[in-house]
């Protein structure tokens, strides 16, 4: 038993929008542990929806539409679905006095086209919207074959599929098993390193693991199968913890972490605060430490030391120093984490210097070059240089900003009672 | 002739992620006036991906696949196209060097898994990837057929379309009518507001003119058919003239502009320099002008004041006046701007302070609640209250940067001898 998603609509077909309904019944079925292996998009056109129908039918069972309800001509989906079982529509009078109501209350008249929107095959069931005007239908034309329809508009279908689709898909018998997925989170280590680390765990069933990686960060997707997910989490947990005590610190966190709120529980563990002097990335790590609620209490603030003048004036670095190494150096990034620490009272001092580019590399300072410096307490200071290749400027920025709150991180975990698997 | 996209990719079944690159090839291929009826989303199982290659062999001529290129076990969209050509695999040297450089680069070694992304079906050519390691496939493996393959990663997916994949299908005679854009782009006007205002362009044919709105920002699209850019633009360009006029300083730029960019060019037309003194956004301002390559010669850099001490020892801002009106306040903002612009030696001081949530909301000072001071040459200062309402965390933030800039923006414009419409 699978279900299948065909969506109606020119404007995916053109690239107008994105196809958020595919994704939200996508997940809804992962939810219900409903299998699910094929997408369509598919125009307003009635003998390509036949064509994709037909395909579906052969292979799945549930067949889940979205979108071609409204009331203008080019919205055909149901009757392409009518016809292709060969079967009549009939006008629902429920359906019309639904539709009257709601223009009443919006103090408008109904139109002709909307009528056609009360038009749904003999023996299917209205599929009601409780909020608009186009409702969708569940039928079961032959054996063995379940079609509901919803409209476009994200909101009223959420609102169908959660009161009305998924009752009948329950009371059908499917969606008993849910599947429940955790993800940990990796940084500073690649995604073919990490797969060689933990590749016997790809060939589990149950939870299944599998890696994703995105903009520096691996991901490895824990999944199970299972009636609950309190059954799921006792496939799930001992398998995570064993994967973590793997990996060790190159696992920064699960699911909704991120390396900023890691970084933010870890200072509140210590009871410590951080600075940051920022050059390259101008305000990016403030800005991500910032992006989590309470940072106040361990993020003081920092100094974005752009100009040469700012980080001799504000973080007191050396002017012979910067004459010698130049801005983007080793020296230069010490100093810079140092005076910030200082100037602003933390116990930390983070900071980041380099090329971002396109322009400034040299063959000595190529583009993607970046020092982070970290100043921690009894005036320790640690320098990581880090090469980051011709990318484009966003990729080297975000690079230099996630491996420096990494960096942080990492030192704070080694200081941390707290076990990396929790 | 039609064009249809396969994109393979178990997360895109599970709903983990958006189908961002079938929305981006699709509004490619309307760009370039190629037919395109369906889309299809199959997962990384060698089984599936014949059957629906079957299917869109049957209809289409060009196939295009993203996703699967990468280095691990699950990753089989070549290998699965290959076998269904029946088709040996050979290692492409040329991709062996190009991986093992980009790993040199990183001073990284690479691993058994990477050789696998330069298998590749005999008789294909390399579609090169720039950035990453996953390169794709352009192959013609029988006649009417022509499948391009791509990686799931956007940014290489684009460049690999943009820089290889169009030259090929224009060299094969397609996508020879264009379909032409010219984004205007809006701050500090509602959609609403925006629509009333130019209404009667929404009737036009060639150009068509049509608003979109996401985060705080309103744009109009114009979009014109013809046989080549340049007779494209020239029906745009009085249309995108006349609606400068009338839009006037609400249009901070058009296209690839930003908020960021246009405060850099106008600075640099006025050769004058910024520093900016970030209290909530905690970094955003300095993040967001430092996107904008070359932005060292007009942004001198920042203080990110989070702590109130940081706000007294390096901006200067009095005790007495954060104790009285307190942090969130507009005596705060124009001490911050002040002392900011002073600091640093900048002609323009840019501050910020607010509640950005979810916590520390008060009657009097509610959550939302942001001022913006903006100190120009001559010492004056203008401070701009913000009321963003109950919202999260992320869109208080960003809406507080966003309209930060466009007040230096909108106070450079009025000084600048530029006409608005460019």
């Amino acid at each position: 038993m699978s279900a299948e998603i065909i969506c109606v609509g020119t404007e995916l077909l053109l690239g107008e929008i994105l196809n958020g309904n595919a994704r939200f019944l996508a997940g809804e079925l992962a939810d219900l542990g409903i299998p699910h292996y094929i997408q369509t998009v598919v125009g307003d056109n009635i003998p390509r929806i036949h064509e994709v129908l037909t395909q579906a039918i052969a292979r799945s069972q549930i067949i889940l539409f979205t979108g071609g309800l409204g009331p203008t001509p080019d919205d055909l989906t149901t009757e392409a679905i009518a016809s292709f079982f060969d079967t009549q529509l009939t006008e629902r009078a429920e359906v019309i006095e639904d539709i009257t109501t709601k223009f009443a209350k919006r103090r408008r008249q109904m139109t002709d086209n909307n009528r056609k929107q009360a038009l749904l095959p003999k023996g299917s069931d209205v599929l009601p919207n409780v909020t608009g005007t186009a409702p969708g239908m569940i039928w079961s034309p032959q054996e063995n074959v379940h079609i509901l329809t919803f409209p476009g508009v994200p909101s009223e279908m959420h609102q169908m599929w959660r009161d009305t689709a998924v009752p009948f898909l329950r009371s059908q018998g499917w969606g008993e098993m849910t599947i429940y997925s955790k993800v940990l989170r990796f940084w500073g280590i690649g995604e073919s390193t990490l797969a060689a680390k933990v590749n016997t765990f790809f060939d589990l069933k149950n939870p299944t693991v599998a890696p994703y990686a995105s903009k520096g960060e691996v991901r490895l997707r824990l999944s199970a199968r299972a009636a609950d997910a309190e059954q799921a989490l006792a496939a799930i947990d001992p398998v995570a913890t064993e994967l973590r005590t793997i990996t060790g610190e190159d696992c920064f966190g699960e699911d909704e972490d991120t390396l900023a709120s890691v970084v933010g529980e870890l200072l509140r563990e210590h009871q410590q605060t951080v600075a940051v002097a920022e050059s390259c990335t101008g305000g990016g790590v403030g800005a991500m430490l910032t992006e989590i609620p309470g940072s106040s209490s361990y993020f003081l603030g920092g100094v974005i030391a752009y100009a040469n003048a700012v980080k001799e004036s504000v973080l007191q670095v050396d002017r012979d120093t910067l004459t010698q190494f130049g801005a983007v150096s080793e020296p230069v990034a010490k100093q810079m984490a140092l005076g910030v620490k200082q100037a602003l009272g933390a116990d930390w001092g983070l900071s980041i210097t380099g090329v971002a580019g396109p322009d400034g590399g040299t063959p000595t300072k190529p583009i993607g070059l970046v020092y982070v410096g970290l100043a921690g307490p009894n005036e320790t200071v640690e320098i990581f240089e880090y090469r980051f290749g011709d990318r484009d400027r966003a990729t080297i920025r975000d690079r230099s900003t996630c491996n420096a709150l990494d960096r942080l991180r990492r030192q704070l975990a080694a200081r941390s009672d707290r076990p990396p698997s929790r």
